[in-house]
């Protein structure tokens, strides 16, 4: 068995074929026709963006538009004045088209890669693409076609460049098994979008397999098996129809609506960090934005973003959820989140200081940037504000008169915008809890962060891995907080929310259910399966199950008896 | 006006009498006749003997044993000889016997004012008073006869040597000024003993009073005026008169139960460092010790204290006591509380990390050490057990366990021990509170631990001046938990205690009558105070007013109200 990294969910059964990589090595040679040489270059880049705009072609129709684009960045790239006509000054100086266009590329793949940022370095990884693409145009060699394995075959390759997964047909590849790449690979997306089991980043493994070997690519775990025993064999081919029916059962709730057993109609909403998350969460069927964390525009600029651009975001995200609710957090920073040009002070115990609207309210004209913002957006759709980590109702006040100021002053100017837009609190602090019902009188909605709460109601650092034993949602006292919370806000006659992790394990839907939690909001991807689980729950059974859990007086009995009783 | 350090409470007013530095000057002479001035010398020293211990007795008559020891301890510091050796050395190498005092206690003063620790400091404090003594006596020169002053004087002085405090007549001395010296020096303690109101190290003060001025001397927010207006002086003549009154009041109250106006009867322990600090309870009449913080057998230490140092220091505290009850806090370390030979991990949060009952459970050998020399103790009087930072019933059951062991060992190694020894609980974090009914029902007693509860309840950092705004005990949410905490003990017919500052806070024991706290845990000065406080409150009046401060549902409106309600 070996370990790699589980890029895409699924199990593949099937017979190895492995990609043998090319070698690419060239002899750098002095030219002498600099004229010819400068036209072989230039017909290799036209033969190079005529093949990839063919595979962006393919990708387009087999996978989608996102992912075509990818290769169509690469034809932009090597158009690109600054990659071509360094090549070309090269070429220039009698070098040959082979050691412009890796000593170029190496160049800017130096740059990128060296950066701190994980958009930096796919840039890197997309200009190696580039690079090995032109040189094997150059040097005359035809990548294998993939297009044409036998059905069943497990691909193994040290890397898929885009124009090789192209050519990949869903009929005949069960799985994928890579040397490198992670999660966020151009390698993982395109075998998530194919729904192909891949597991990346296996030291190794195109020396470990031959040709006709059977692998089990396990791109859930993260495991490989190659020829593995028959037990092993049974077993995966067992788990490999589960997961085919699973996933055939989630698509069954597409399009349809979130349901209990007995019928109860809950809304499931996304948790959304930009606008682009907001197509995912289309895609992925989510009904409406329960956070949309506003701070990653704050953390991705190195500004203050303007409230025009904060506008531009908030109404691109309202506008691509066509009219579904779309929950907008204000500025949720300090903590573990850090904004250098903000120069915030170092504290003691920052999960315990200036953050969140603590910092908001103490930084009023920032944030009636950012209130203007959402409030201008609530003109497109249905724009809702969320105030983190309240602890007393002085706070919800003060955010909504500085709404009610911002209403004032767009109607003597004339600016659109939701005359009814929601105010609503965050509950995340033992504080909001032990005073929902004072805050459920005067807050339009409620969502309850599952990670702070818990953080906070253990008195534990969730990233501290030496008290991470006490860090649980299941402890007694974060479940009767947040039963307190969901009744606080029943009772008032406001909707409750969750988008804390939570909301999405199967341990837990249940006991929302019998709360009476009215709205789920989880990861994109998570959408189908919160819904699934949420429709085999009613509510006399949740009932039931929350009446044996709390009733029982420590964490580890209780997580026994819901993971005895989860339902997936 | 003139601002210093407030060192013993009360308003004096009176006529200034400043007490003339005497000039110690000398000239250091080559001495011929070195046998000669060896006499001089050791008289000088039998002198400084006789007077000390003269002015020991005097003020062990007028203020107590303690106060006595500090002089007592001059004259062992003469006799030492590391000391008088040092000065007999220099007078034999033809030194006179001031140059030999001066230089040895310079050098002994240089060397212990620079260590960084209280006690070393007042070391050197003390050698400089037998320099001064010495000096004195071999100079010829006579101290200013304090105890002649006419009645009504304010003494304004560089600094107050035991000497001279030892002459202090109550009777005549109304105050007491000084340019040196802080709440912990002998003149502030000799003050506080002696009741008279002080104000220490007020700049130049010598200088800016002569004979004969009138100075008001308020101890209680260090304050002094000199020939202040009339309205300034009749407003603290009316002052002196309630403080006077006020502190009669309190003497009232030496020796009584501690009940509220009803005659309820309330159990006020106190709060400790060590056990010499357990005397301190006792002097001021307190009932018990409701929290011994152990960390400070552990902080003032180079080494872990075995179970033999740390069984003699809960043992002396527990015999002072005399049969009261004595809880024994086990080590809470981590958070704010560093102890440098534990090699403890920097974390990042260290409020919310491995500390006090954590850390207790996760060294489960040193814990032993410590539990087992509390067990021990137990054997000399009314110990109790008390475990910090509860958060989940799993960790009172994992410290019975241990104590229940450690029971079991001691039957058979025949060791005597309490087999009644109670085990309660720290109630601090809001999942302790949350979880009180269940806690209730394995713990023996409960104490609220305010400062704790409030920082986490609120989620603020209570060292964070940036967030201080929200950290109050008077928050809504706070005092719900504190309320729902007395609740779950007095259903499950335990005692809750509070050990928190707020236990003493007038404004705060109505709410705990009204709740029904059952034992009020203060700093041994607050003893009186809060007895006075409770005696003024009938059940039914304070359930009349916390009724109206729990409908409130902001911090601000229930300070006001409570603030308008309080009863001295």
């Amino acid at each position: 068995m070996f370990k790699g990294i589980a890029a895409s969910r699924g199990i593949g059964i099937g017979s190895v074929c492995v990609i043998v990589e090319h070698d690419l090595k060239f002899e750098a040679k002095k030219i002498e026709d600099i004229q010819a040489e400068k036209e072989r270059f230039n017909k290799a880049v036209e033969e190079f963006i005529t093949e990839t705009t063919a595979q962006a072609e393919d990708i387009r129709k087999k996978i989608g538009p996102k992912e075509a684009e990818i290769l169509e960045g690469h034809i932009v790239m090597i158009s690109d004045p600054s990659m071509a006509g360094e090549m070309t000054k090269m070429i220039d100086s009698g070098q040959c088209a082979e050691s412009a266009v890796e000593a170029v590329c190496d160049m800017f793949i130096g740059m990128f890669s060296k950066m701190d940022d994980d958009m930096m370095r796919q840039r890197a990884s997309d200009i190696s693409d580039v690079k090995i693409s032109m040189l094997k145009i150059l040097l005359g060699i035809k990548d294998i076609d993939i297009s044409k394995v036998a059905p069943g075959t497990v691909l193994v390759a040290k890397d898929l460049t885009p124009s090789m997964t192209s050519q990949i047909n869903k009929e005949n590849v069960v799985g994928i098994l890579t040397e490198v790449g992670g999660k966020t690979s151009h390698s993982a997306i395109l075998a998530r979008a194919l729904e192909i089991p891949a597991v990346l980043s296996v030291p190794d493994i195109t020396k470990l397999v031959k040709d006709k070997d059977t692998a089990i690519v396990d791109g859930t775990e993260g495991n490989v098996y190659i020829n593995p025993e028959g037990d092993v064999l049974s077993q995966y081919i067992l788990k490999r129809e589960e997961f085919i029916k699973k996933q055939s059962e989630l698509k069954g709730f597409l399009g349809k609506e979130t349901k209990t057993l007995d019928g109860d109609t809950v809304e499931l909403f996304c948790n959304i960090g930009t606008p682009k998350d907001a197509k995912k969460a289309i895609e992925c069927d989510g009904e409406g934005i329960g956070l949309f964390r506003s701070e990653f525009l704050f953390m991705d600029n190195n500004h203050m973003p303007t409230e025009d651009e904060q506008f531009a975001a908030y109404k691109e995200a309202t506008e691509i959820m066509g009219g579904k609710p779309v929950i907008i957090r204000t500025l949720d920073i300090g903590g573990d989140k850090d904004i250098p040009y903000l120069n915030m002070k170092k504290e003691e115990n920052p999960f315990l200081g200036y953050r969140a609207v603590r910092y908001c309210l103490g930084n009023k004209d920032s944030y009636m940037i950012q209130l203007r913002a959402i409030v201008r957006a609530s003109a497109f759709g249905k724009v809702k504000i969320m105030i983190p980590l309240v602890t007393c109702v002085d706070e919800l006040r003060a955010v909504k008169e500085l709404v009610e100021e911002i209403k004032k002053d767009f109607d003597e100017q004339g600016i659109a915008y939701d005359k009814d837009i929601e105010v609503g609190c965050m509950i995340e602090t033992p504080a909001a809890s032990l005073i929902a019902d004072i805050l459920a009188k005067e807050a339009d909605f409620f969502s309850i962060g599952t990670n702070d709460l818990t953080q906070y109601t253990m008195s534990v650092d969730r990233g501290n891995a030496d008290v991470a034993y006490l860090y649980s949602t299941f402890q007694p006292s974060v479940l009767r907080s947040i039963k307190n919370i969901i009744e606080c806000g029943r009772k008032a006659g406001i909707p409750v929310g969750m988008c804390g992790e939570a909301a999405a394990d199967p341990m837990l839907i249940p006991l929302l259910i019998s709360f009476g939690l009215t709205e789920f909001s989880v990861n994109p991807v998570l959408v189908l399966t919160a819904r699934c689980v949420i429709s085999k729950w009613s509510k006399e059974e949740a009932d039931k199950l929350a009446e044996k859990v709390m009733a029982l007086d420590n964490e580890k009995e209780i997580v026994a008896l819901l993971k005895e009783s989860a339902k997936e």
